[in-house]
């Protein structure tokens, strides 16, 4: 798969700013235990609450597309098991714990789930580029939603697809988390950016090097391998207009980045025999600054999971990736989709 | 498991300077997938590298315990997949790389294995404290050894026990790469500990408040769950005396851990049914400054595999963590160990 003669290399990722060490011979290390077998999605399911008809099982709803009938396309509902609670105050600090410098906030946030499908086997890359723009739409939609809450800084839109990508739900769906603070990787990411910008006067994704990384380009995104990509073929959409806000896109860019995802997608199926995947929206906290909009540039992340984080990973969060991004870009350059 | 009524918070984690997310809800959700079974480990193995009589399968041996003679207890092996290789350079930065701020440097260092039995079904909790003690004098030498390479920064000592924890090998081992870089987490906490110390002229390990949520304790160690766990029953083990350095043990204190590490390991399989997990010794940089001292601060940290990571822990770096530290204490503090 990789170039197994190559030596290893410790590359920066200068977006993230984290080092991510290379070495093709870890792809050949033997392993005694069983191999995991995928769990398979179920096709159809008779109790999915996320399938048209069963909408009484699940929790309400904020919106649907289109806005009224029962023939939905995409719905936005609750969370039903939400990591953060809509009902509290989010009045900052709790007090009354165990000191020594430690700090809780209130659990203050939203938690919902975006159906891309009415029905079960249908998954995001099935859908036409259209369809996938409507998706896009709808996280456009709701985020302009959650940015009228004052004390939301940050709005967190990820997918994850099969079983070892985290997924509980098989049905096709994404999800929304608005935070009342800035997540750590965003704020390090501002802060390299910032860094980048300060040296050369240039926002570092627009200035972002790709020769031998390009996978695609659509009119207005380039789909590239990171050069210094934490995961094995990892993927990044990047727009190529400069935005710092996943929610300024339009209709007409919704649908070319739904083309360009569905290519991608179907890309890494073939290529990487239809793996469980997670993306994120990588953007910025709602609130930047004038002075911020320069450097800040959002892009969509891409993670197919075909390896397990170890010891060394959480120690460190150094990454070990066994695949050189230019070796795993020539692949997804060259696949062929009929 | 955890308290259902409880509503969610968010805890800030002051070493490590992150957030958790706290949601009991959480641990209700349903999944449509089927459970994944975890590959029971092989009791024993014809053909393991690691077993006593197999030297000749692995890679080159750097030393064994004791010295010399066939009946060795641990052995100290290079990786046969070494992440990075001790044969290149340690140069630094790579030229004729693709520019636009990027960064490569050589991928110098050292990737050991130390292997913990000489037989295949005994895992560490099997050992005696003693023996575990030895382990760790193990890890000090090497350690030690590692220290006379100028451009060696950090050591990670790192072990993965089971397949979803990232094991490859069921054999009883652990692992330490030795980097040319100091990775970020440490670069982190240095910063976090620095800034507590400014505040407050304190080391935030020695000052940490424990109350409801220490698990057990030795003469010279504490086993707590951290206030802002980023993990299910995430365990750490401090010193309770002031250290910047793993290596620092002397042989009565790594006979002390020994025991401490064998209860905790011992109540984990009671209370979570042997589950897979990782352990890290978090320290710190291998040349720090006199004035890093005061506020550096080394500890052992236990995560049992129980949840997978999705898109929302890989675009935010914030964890979701559906068990509060004071009830995992309570529990672990509890269990009843025969
Ligand atoms: N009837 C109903 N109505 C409305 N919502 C319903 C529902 N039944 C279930 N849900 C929700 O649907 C969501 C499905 O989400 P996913 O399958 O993407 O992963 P999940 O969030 O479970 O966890 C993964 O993603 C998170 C975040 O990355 C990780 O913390 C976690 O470890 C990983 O397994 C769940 O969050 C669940 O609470
Ligand atoms: N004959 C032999 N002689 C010497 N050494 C031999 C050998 N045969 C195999 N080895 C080495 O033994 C090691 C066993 O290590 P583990 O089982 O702890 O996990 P591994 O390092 O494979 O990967 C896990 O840990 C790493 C680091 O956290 C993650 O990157 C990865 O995704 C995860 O699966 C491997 O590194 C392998 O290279």
């Amino acid at each position: 798969m990789a170039s197994p003669n190559r030596i290893p290399e410790i590359r920066k990722d200068t977006v993230n700013n984290r080092w991510v060490i290379f070495s093709p011979a870890r792809s050949r290390r033997p392993s005694d235990f069983k191999s995991k077998s995928n769990p398979v999605n179920p096709t159809s399911q008779p109790e999915c609450p996320f399938c048209i008809g069963q909408e009484h099982d699940c929790a309400p709803e904020i919106f649907r597309v289109p806005a009224a009938g029962p023939d939905w396309r995409i719905r936005v509902v609750q969370n039903l098991y939400p990591a953060l609670s809509r009902d509290l105050e989010s009045s900052g600090e709790l007090a009354g714990r165990p000191g020594g410098g430690s700090v809780a906030l209130s659990g203050f946030g939203f938690h919902d789930v975006v159906i891309e499908s009415p029905v079960h086997p249908v998954h995001l890359p099935d859908l036409d580029p259209v369809e996938i723009g409507d998706v896009f739409m709808a996280y456009k939609k709701r985020i302009e939603q959650l940015q009228c809450y004052d004390s939301i800084q940050y709005v967190q839109v990820f997918k994850n697809h099969g079983a070892s990508a985290g997924a509980s739900m098989s049905h096709s769906h994404s999800q929304m988390i608005a935070l009342p603070v800035v997540p750590p990787t965003v704020s390090t990411r501002l802060d390299s950016m910032k860094e980048y910008f300060g040296q050369t006067g240039k926002c570092s994704l627009c200035e972002i090097r790709f020769d031998t990384l390009l996978i695609d380009e659509s009119i207005h995104f380039i789909s590239i391998s990171p050069f210094a990509a934490t995961f094995p073929f990892e993927i990044w959409i990047i727009p190529r207009y400069h935005s710092s806000h996943f929610h300024e896109l339009d209709g007409v860019k919704a649908i070319d980045l739904g083309r360009l995802l569905k290519l991608t997608l179907r890309k890494m199926n073939v290529q990487l025999n239809s793996p469980p995947f997670n993306f994120m929206i990588q953007g910025s906290p709602l609130q930047v600054s004038p002075t911020q909009l320069p450097y800040t540039h959002w892009f969509l992340q891409i993670v197919p999971q075909l390896s397990v984080v170890g010891g060394f990973e959480m120690g460190t969060g150094c990454y070990i990736n066994p695949v050189f991004p230019e070796d795993a870009a020539k692949l997804l350059r060259e696949v062929s989709i009929s």
